[in-house]
């Protein structure tokens, strides 16, 4: 087989929603149909990848550097030896020309490739994604049950505090229990009231944890960590800039609850400094890589070779983004969960129509690929970068 | 005064070199052209920028997110009590609404449009740049003198060590006493070869620094850097990941020659992870941060204070890049020195017309901003950009 086609189209996710550090009302997304020459039921085989939300379109860089290194690379090289499509060989014919460092929309673009050649490598093993992914790392254990926590609690525009417990009781009549809310955005006051209110309308069981979307630098960190210590809050996370790995030690070193940080290193060499400078404890903290935003899965299994050499369990894993490509890896790796964003960046978060939420797990459909043709929501979207 | 507009271009730089990691024949460079409201001569002042060699155009970043904010933020915002345009807060306008971490092509978009705001600013103070940045920071000491190296030492697709040599004497007879030049594109022994060639058509005082561009473990790094230590090399550069400190921090351990790295750090949270973790020895080891692909000056002034703190000397800094900027950066805040590529990457490396090399040294010529109008070879593609 030989991908014959990559598509790209940038997508507005826009949204009235913001948290500590931007607004998403001028996001976009990048979606990438990568067409194969193999054929069923008399149509071509054709992976799908987007970028997670956080990071805008890197359109340019698929579709003036990565997307033609794929195309223009020798179609066998690019396949594993049972004639398969393998994932890092793509990986490595986008990544020819490109100096080390530097990882930023490259990442990104990378990642919204890496997740097509997956969906696209189980759609040829007609299976779903996260059998391969199992196969792959020799996880016998896989199960399609992932955790999942419900994160939004952003600052709306108007409605306060009310509005915030409303929005975060509509993800617990949705099936969740764990969710998790903005911090950082209004003076500590507010913020420990709105953490109280949500608190109390939680269910027993049910955890909360806070995002602070790398704000803080570490004196207000240690300040804000002070007044949030009495509240068993599920996690602490990003209180300050995402590669300030002394500052994150600094925490570590006086915050006795659990932090979490990840979603901001875009590579597994990022990841690795955290493991080594960030103090960080492992079973006890939480690390958010999101694979989507930092070269894919291909590079997360690298950093999944670094967790387990630095005494972390894939356990302590619950990747930022929301979306059904890690819910597949999640479940393949046996991470700890994911996050997910109920109603929110759609059509690109959320999962399939046949994967709804039932205490705080999500069964993943069967069907092969990564299954977003069973998300109506997207076929729309999917079809038109397809066509284009 | 207020920016009126600001126009951006993605050009080719073609050019047969190639290093360890990458060839440059499709390597492109964002230009920019911030034009003002004020009038000199019956013409608008404009500021120009564009990025260093190695990192491609960030077309669509500057175009799609940075600019777009930049023109839409309040003209005052952008302007100092003095009613000058103030790059800071031009860089701040810019970062609206972006995420903390991430630093690729980010960096280097903003980077372009930073050295696009300093032209404009000194062109407004009717003074070459390097005075603005050295009243900046109250170097009393500046001078428009800044020691230059010639970087090159490429293999050459065609012509192995002879043309390698031939190549660098053309540096001397430029002016030039020192070069550099690339190792780890071919074995140990034909790399040692080169370097004992080129030592040997070295003048008396010359001096080798030998770059490595980050290919080598640190298995592979420590056996290179056994084989090179008795060479005496002005340094030894890039030997491993240029986001691996531990590895940096390694190799410090057991190379006692100088070593160098830094222009693959595109923040000065990366530079301060780097003085933090990577083992780098202040006063013997080389810094080589570029501000052009790392959030301009304006964050270069950030790693400044973060060098100082640590024990670093600014004349420990020789930016990676060779433009004309950097010539204003280093003898504006007194940095050791800048890199240097005669006739390569043009028309954007290299100085004005009346900025010859001497004995190693370049004298910066006068007349307001960075000096790009007496660069002859830049005039079409400046003219191009700001009347497009």
């Amino acid at each position: 087989m030989r991908i014959v086609d990559i598509k790209e189209m940038s997508v507005g996710i826009s949204s009235s929603m913001r948290n500590a550090v931007i607004d998403f009302s001028e996001m976009t997304v990048s979606v990438v149909a990568m067409v194969s020459d193999a054929v069923v039921d008399g149509e071509p085989l054709v992976g799908y990848g987007f970028n997670s939300n956080g990071r805008y379109a890197p359109s340019e860089v698929i579709r003036r550097r990565l997307a033609p290194r794929v195309l223009a690379a020798d179609p066998d090289e690019l396949l594993d030896p049972a004639g398969l499509l393998e994932p890092a060989q793509v990986a490595a014919a986008a990544m020819r020309n490109e100096k080390p460092g530097g990882h930023g929309e490259r990442a990104v673009a990378a990642g919204v490739l890496d997740m097509a050649a997956w969906d696209l490598r189980a759609k040829l093993e007609n299976r779903p994604l996260w059998r391969t992914i199992a196969d792959r790392v020799g996880n016998d254990d896989a199960r399609p049950a992932v955790p999942v926590y419900a994160a939004g609690g952003y600052y709306h525009p108007r409605g306060g505090t009310s509005a915030l417990v409303d929005e975060l009781s509509g993800y617990l009549a949705l099936g969740y229990t764990d969710v998790k809310m903005k911090i950082g955005g209004a003076d500590l006051a507010t913020d420990v009231a709105r953490i109280e209110a949500v608190l109390a309308a939680l269910p027993e069981g049910g955890t909360l944890a806070v995002d602070a979307n790398g704000r803080f630098d570490l004196r207000r960190a240690v300040e804000v960590g002070g007044a949030l210590e009495s509240y068993d809050l599920r996690w602490y996370e990003e209180p300050c800039d995402p590669l300030d790995y002394a500052a994150m030690a600094a925490l570590a070193d006086v915050y006795e609850g659990p932090l979490a940080t990840g979603e901001n290193l875009l590579s597994s060499q990022d990841a690795l400094n955290l493991l080594r400078h960030g103090g960080m404890r492992p079973g006890h903290d939480v690390l958010q890589m999101d694979p989507v935003l930092s070269y894919g899965l291909v590079d997360y299994l690298r950093t999944a070779r670094h967790l387990t050499r630095h005494g972390w369990s894939l356990g302590d894993c619950w990747p930022h983004g929301g979306h059904q490509f890690n819910l597949h890896i999640a479940a393949g790796l046996g991470l700890g969960g994911i996050e997910s964003y109920p109603g929110l960046f759609e059509p690109f978060g959320g999962f399939a129509d046949d994967e709804p939420v039932h205490e705080g797990i999500v069964t993943v459909g069967d069907g092969p690929g990564i299954g977003f043709e069973r998300a109506a929501r997207l076929e729309p979207v999917l079809d038109k970068v397809r066509t284009s």
